[in-house]
């Protein structure tokens, strides 16, 4: 068995935020499957910190964006937000602080894999989000986000709205379609990895990788971006 | 014409608290219809103010709700939670403080009974907290959500689910079901008012209004809580 408290301060290194009360972040790692399995009581999941850590992000977002950006109308800064705060982008985020390797899991989910699913990624980003602001208050919740998620805004927004925007660009100057095309599918069906080129006018324009078909196109089309 | 600063002394002495900033009261209380019809900016409408506000009210509820009920679950909390935050309530509360006599409208908007409206209050609610939060900052804006709109938070979540409960009260003695009739409607037809009486086993048990038929059967079951 691993040493809980080893993993807990690498993590706190990693996410360069040292817990008061370090039971906090141990309950922010805890699915409800592993405290179901180990017959915790329901109060000891992150579920609750999920509900709090949901309203931090959305508060800490919608004012970063209200001051940034000054010349977005409510319309823009909405669906701005709404591609930050949304599953996809947040469990993509949770692969940069590695968080996936420090949740607990009960096995059924596990041999499911849980570790993988966005949902579940997605929501333990929102709980280590609301364990943050229980231990050291707004301000440090509102630093981790800064300094992390919204560090580079742009590339984010950017990578969620990568299809579209890569047909925009294209199309300015070409009317063939951009086609993706699954090259290889590895690893189980829980635990699928797909891979995707694409393809425009007989070229390969971009590679991208992800958990979905989806996620990897969003990938492929961000590599594209980036080539162009 | 009324004279609007004096209007708007009035207006933060009923929700008691005084701008530095008095113009972003202003903002908060100017509806896109007002807006476009004198020729503002469409930065000068409330809906950037009400993109933030909304994010405020969130954060200050969840914060709330999460340290009230220790013994709620999230499934719980959210729900709860949504009943606050959601248009009907809002709508509801922004009679509380008047804010619909406030609100700047447009001609058309005003003839079609937009000062009536529950999307058109609900948002100004939300507007006004986006106001309260830029002037003095999350704790001025906690403080007018505290005292106001969560002070009797339980009344709120009743109001809401009056008719469900008044259901669950009912069936435990009784399989007779409950009616709401409604017996009057006053007013033009983007200005109407709804009188409804609620009957149980051929008695008037309680007497709702409202401005839709929904509203008005909501108020008549939570009278009729209120008398059993």
């Amino acid at each position: 068995m691993r040493n809980k408290y080893k993993n807990l301060n690498d993590f706190q290194k990693i996410i360069n935020y040292k817990f008061k009360n370090v039971k906090l972040l141990s309950q922010a790692l805890t699915h409800s499957s592993y405290a179901n399995e180990h017959k915790m009581s329901k109060f000891e999941n992150n579920e609750r910190l999920e509900f709090l850590g949901d309203a931090v992000l959305e508060i800490v977002t919608s004012d970063f964006l209200f001051r940034k950006y000054t010349d977005m109308l409510e319309g823009e800064l909405t669906k701005f937000r709404a591609s930050i705060v949304c599953e996809p982008t947040l469990a993509n985020f949770s692969n940069e602080i590695k968080l996936g390797e420090y949740i607990r899991l009960g096995k059924g989910e596990e041999n499911s894999g849980g570790r993988f699913r966005a949902s579940v990624l997605s929501d333990a980003v929102e709980s280590l989000i609301g364990s943050i602001y229980l231990d050291g208050g707004l301000e440090s919740a509102r630093q981790f986000i800064l300094t992390t998620l919204l560090n580079d805004v742009e590339k984010r927004k950017l990578f969620i709205d990568s299809k579209t925007h890569l047909q925009e660009i294209i199309q300015k100057t070409s009317e063939e379609p951009i086609e993706y095309i699954i090259v290889k599918e590895k690893g189980p069906d829980h635990n699928k990895l797909f891979m995707v080129e694409v393809r425009h006018e007989g070229k390969v324009i971009g590679y991208g990788r992800g958990r979905s078909k989806k996620s990897a196109e969003q990938d492929g089309a961000y590599d594209a971006i980036k080539n162009i």
